[in-house]
C-alpha cells in the first residue's frame, strides 16, 4: 500500500446535553489527563501531516501535547491547513479509546476507491473516527458555520459518493456523552495500566482499588497495597511497598521503602525509607535514605540527609538537616515571619528536642542540642546545649537537659 | 380503577437466625438508614390511610420516620387501627427494595375479586408482599400469638381462597436474611444512588468506591474521587473535588473546594477553600471563602473569616477568627481549664506565631502578632506584638519577634 | 479404603519468568501469608508422614510453619524422608488453592491399581499435584540433577506407566505464574474469608474493599465500613464499628468501640473507646475503657486507665496514664533524650495542658495540673498546679492557670 499523506483534526469543543457540565465531554480527564490527549496520541502514532484540534475558547490554554495547532474559531482556514493532504482524518475527542490501528485501517479502506471510510458499531452510534478524502470533502462542508461534524454526517449520510466502511468492537468507539459512560472509560483506561504494570512486575494487592495515571513508573517487585493514588511523574523504585491508603503525586520513591496512609508531593524520597502512616511529604522535599517520616510528620522544600529521624508531630520547612539527625514531637522550623520566608540548617546528629522552635534565619550546628520548649532565637554552635525561651546556653555536658 | 383505602403494616421485629444478629434484619441500615425506612417510603407513595410499624420493644424509640403508629406489642389493636380500610399491605422490614410500583400492582392485582394478592418470584420465596382484604383477614389471623406472619402464610398457603399473584424481578423481593444479603442489599442501593448522581452530572472517578446516602446533595460538576464517604445531610457545590480518602458527615462544601484525605462533620465550608490532607473540621465550624485548612489542623465549633490560612498542626476550638489571619504550626486555642470551654478571639490579619497558646478567654486584636512559643494570657490590642512565657508586649515595631 | 502411609513434597522454589520477580511465585504472599503455606496447611489436614518443603536457599529462614523439613538442596536425601511412606504427594507451592478433600481423592485415586495419580484440569495445566507410588518413584527420578519436577512429569508423560487421573474444577490449581494471577488469588482467598465472616455474623458494609487476613478474629454484630485493613493477630468485639479507612495490624479491640481513620499495631483497646480519625496507636500500647484518643493522637508503649481523653496532637510515649485523666493539644511525654528512653506517670484525673513537655522520668500527681507551655522538669505531686518554663508551683488553687 502507499502510504497516503494523512492530515487529523480532533474536534473536543463538541457538546452532550447528558453530561450536564460547564465543560466539553473531550476535555473531562481520564486517569488525569484529558480524554482529546488519548486521540491526539493514537493520532500521533501514524505520523501524519498535522494535528488540528478544535477546542472552545475557554480550552484554548488547556494542556493538549502534540497538537499542530489548536483552533477555537476560524474553521474556513482547515484547507489551507490540510493542502498537502490526501486524506483527512475526522476524529472526536470524546471518543478517547479509538486506536491507532483502527486508523489505519479506516485510511487503507478508503485508499484509492472510497470518498470517505468510517467506522461501524454494531450500535452503530456514528461517532467516527472517519477519514475523508481532502480534495473533495473541503468542497462539502460548511466551515464557515461552524459546523464540520454536522456537515461531515449529512455528506455522509446522503450516501451520495461510495462510503467504506470499518468494524469497530471493544472500546474503541466509547462515547464520553454521560458521566457513566466517562467512569466507563476511565475504567478500562485504568484497567489497562494495570495490566501493563503487572505483566511489568508490579504486585497489586488489589488491582480494582488502585489508581495509576499513565505518566507512573513502576519497577518490578514493587508492592502496591489497595487504595493507593499514583499520580503525575510518579515513579517507585524496586522493592518498595506502597500503600495502603497513599496519594503520590510528582513523587519520586527509592527502592525498598515502606509508605502508608501518607501523601508524598513533588518530591523524592531515598532507599529504605518509611513514611507514614499520616504524613505528609510537600513540594520540594528531598528525602534522603534510611530516613524515617513518621506520623503527622511534614516536610515541605527541605533536603534531609540520610538517616534523620521525623517520628512525630512537626515541621520541616527550608530546611538543610544533616545526616543522622533527630527532631522532637512538636518541633517546628519557624520559617515564616508573617512577611518572609527563611532558611534553617540542622547540623548532622543534631537533637532538636520536642516543642523546639527554631526561629529562622537560624543554624542548628552538628550534634547540638536543643531542649524541650526551647525557643531558639540564635545560632547555636556545633555540640552545644540550648534550653529555655529563648533559649540559652546549658553550663557543662550533662546528659539530660532540662 | 376505584381507589381502594389502604392501611400498611411493617413487620420490623422478624428475625433470621443466619444474620446472627442481636438486631432484627429491618433494623441494619443499608446506606445509613435501618432498612424498614425504605419499606416505609414505599408504602408512602400509595397515600395510604396509615402505616403501622411493628417493632422489638429495644427498637421502639429508633428514629423510623413516616410511621403513623409504631408497636412493641398489643397487635390485636391493628384492626382497629385499620378499620376504614378495604385492603391492608403487609410488608417485611427487612425487605427493603419493595417499590411503590409492585405495591400498586398488588392492590390493583386484589382488587374486586381476591381475598389476597400476593408477590411470587421465580425462587417462591415468600417473602411478601402481601395484600388482603381487611374485613375478611383479621377474622383469619390469631393476633394475640403476636403471629401475623405465620397467620397470614397458613392462610394463604391454605389455599382455601383465591388468591391473585403478581410475579416480581429484579430485586424487589431481595430478603435481609443473611450479612452476605445485607451487603448484596446495601449495594444494590449504593449503586442506584450513584447511578442518580451520575445523570445529574456529578463526576465520580470511580463509582464502585463511592459510598453516598440518600440524604445527600451534590451539584453538578463535582468530581468525587475514589473512597469517599457522604453520608447525612451533606451537599456539595458545584466544582469542588472531593477525595481521595474523605469523609463528610452533615458538611456543606462549597463551590470549587478542594478537599482531600479529611473528614468534615457538622460544619460548612466556603467557596474556593482547600481541605487537607488529613484536616479534621469538627462539629460547629464555619469556614470561610478561601481558607487553607491543610495538614493536621483541627478546627472546632469556630467561625474562620474569608481567606484564614491553618496551614499545620494546629487546634482552633471556640474561636472567631477574622479574615485573612494567620494560624502557625502547633498554636493553640487553649479553651479548656479542666472545667468550662471559652472562647477565643482573633482579629482579621492577625498573625499567631507557631507554638502560641492563646489562654481562652481570650482576644488578639487585628494584625496583632504573637511570637512562636509565647504562652498569651492577656488580651493582645490591635496592631501589637507580644513574646514570651508568659506573653509581654515587645517593644518598637520590629520586623521579626524573638 | 485402608490408609495408606504419605509423605508430602511441597516444592516452593520453582520460577515464573513472567513474574519478573525476585522471589518465587510460591514465598509471594497471598492475604499475608506466602502461597506454600496454603499448600502446608492443606496437606497437613492430610495428617501425613512428613512434610517436606523444598525452598530457595534465600528463603531458608522464612517463616512456613508446619513442614517437618525444610530443604534448599540435597534432595537425594528425599527417599530417605519418606522411607515408611506408600505413597508421596507432590505439591507445587505456588499453586495454593489446593485443597485437602483434592488430596484425598488423588490419593484414592492411586490406591493399590496405579503408580501415578495426578490431577487434570480442562485447561491441562499440568501443574499438580500428583501422588506416587513412593518405592517407584524414588527409582525414576533424577534428584541430583536437582529436577524432581521435571523428572516426575518426564515419567508421567512417558506414559508407560498407568496413570490415574482426578479432575479439578474450581480454583483448585490457580497457578501464580503471573502478577495477574497473584491477585486473583489474593481475590479469591479474600472473598472466601469474608464470606466466612459475613456467615459469622459481621457485617461488611463493601465486601469488596475490606482486607481481612486468615488470622483475624471478628465477632458477631460487629461492623467493617470500607477500605479497612485487619492484619496479623487481630481481634474486634462485638458492636465494634471499624472504618472507613482503619489498619488494624496485632490490635485487640474490645466491644462497642468506634475506629475510623486510624492506624492501630500491636496494642489493645478496651471497650466503648472511640480511635480517630487520624489516630496512631503504636506498639505495646493499652488502651483502657471508655478512652477518647482523637485526631493526631499518638500513643506507644503505654498503658492509659479508663476514660482517659486525649483528643488533639500530642505524643504518649513509655508512659502510665491514670483513669480520666486529660492531655491537652500539643502535650508530648518527653521519653528520649538522645540516649535513653524515660519513663512517665500521669495519675488520675490529672489535667495535662496544651503544649506541655513532661520531661521523662517523671511523675504527675493524681489530680495535679499542669499549665499550658509548661516545660514540667520535677515530679508534681498530687493536686498541685504548675506552670512556666521549667513549671514552679502555682500559689493557691485558683480556677485557671497563667
Amino acid at each position: 500500500m502507499v502510504r497516503s499523506k494523512v492530515g487529523v483534526v480532533v474536534l473536543a469543543a463538541e457538546r452532550s446535553e447528558r453530561m450536564r457540565s460547564a465543560l466539553p465531554p473531550a476535555m473531562h480527564t481520564v486517569a488525569g489527563i484529558p480524554a482529546a490527549q488519548y486521540v491526539i496520541e493514537a493520532a500521533k502514532d501514524l505520523e501524519p501531516e498535522n494535528i488540528v484540534v478544535v477546542v472552545e475558547k475557554a480550552d484554548a490554554n488547556k494542556a493538549l501535547k502534540g497538537a499542530s495547532l489548536v483552533l477555537t474559531s476560524g474553521l474556513e482556514t482547515l484547507p489551507q491547513a490540510f493542502a498537502g493532504c490526501d486524506s483527512v482524518l475526522v476524529l472526536r475527542g470524546d471518543v478517547p479509546l479509538v486506536d491507532s490501528a483502527l486508523l489505519s485501517s479506516l485510511i487503507e479502506a478508503r485508499a484509492g476507491e472510497y470518498l470517505v471510510s468510517q467506522v461501524s458499531t454494531k450500535a452503530g452510534e456514528g461517532v467516527g473516527p472517519w477519514c475523508v478524502d481532502a480534495g473533495w470533502f473541503w468542497d462539502q462542508v460548511n466551515l464557515e458555520s461552524g459546523g464540520l461534524l454536522e456537515s461531515l454526517k449529512g455528506s455522509v449520510l446522503t450516501k451520495e459518493y461510495s462510503v467504506a466502511t470499518v468494524l469497530a468492537t471493544g472500546n474503541a468507539t466509547l462515547h464520553i456523552d454521560t458521566r457513566a459512560r466517562l467512569a466507563e472509560v476511565e475504567s478500562v483506561v485504568r484497567r489497562q495500566l494495570i495490566e501493563g504494570h503487572l505483566a511489568a512486575g508490579v504486585t497489586f494487592r488489589d488491582p480494582a482499588t488502585a489508581y495509576v495515571e499513565r505518566t507512573v513508573q513502576i519497577e518490578a517487585d514493587v508492592c502496591i497495597e489497595p487504595n493507593c493514588y499514583l499520580y503525575g511523574e510518579t515513579s517507585v523504585a524496586e522493592g518498595s511497598v506502597i500503600g495502603p491508603g497513599v496519594t503520590l503525586r510528582n513523587a519520586s520513591i527509592g527502592s525498598n521503602c515502606k509508605v502508608e496512609h501518607s501523601v508524598v508531593e513533588d518530591s523524592s524520597v531515598g532507599m529504605r525509607a518509611t513514611v507514614g502512616p499520616f504524613a505528609h511529604v510537600r513540594e520540594g522535599a528531598v528525602i534522603g535514605d534510611r530516613c524515617e517520616i513518621h506520623n503527622y510528620a511534614e516536610v515541605k522544600n527541605s533536603v534531609l540527609g540520610n538517616g534523620v529521624k521525623v517520628h512525630h508531630f512537626s515541621y520541616l520547612g527550608d530546611a538543610e538537616v544533616g545526616e543522622e539527625a533527630n527532631i522532637g514531637a512538636g518541633a517546628v522550623t519557624v520559617n515564616f515571619d508573617g512577611k518572609d520566608k527563611h532558611p534553617t540548617r540542622i547540623g548532622a546528629r543534631a537533637f532538636v528536642g520536642c516543642d523546639t522552635m527554631l526561629i529562622a534565619p537560624i543554624s542548628v550546628g552538628e550534634g547540638a542540642f536543643t531542649a524541650a520548649g526551647a525557643v531558639v532565637t540564635r545560632n547555636v554552635e556545633p555540640g552545644v546545649r540550648v534550653a529555655g525561651v529563648p533559649a540559652r546556653e546549658l553550663p557543662g555536658k550533662e546528659e539530660r537537659a532540662e
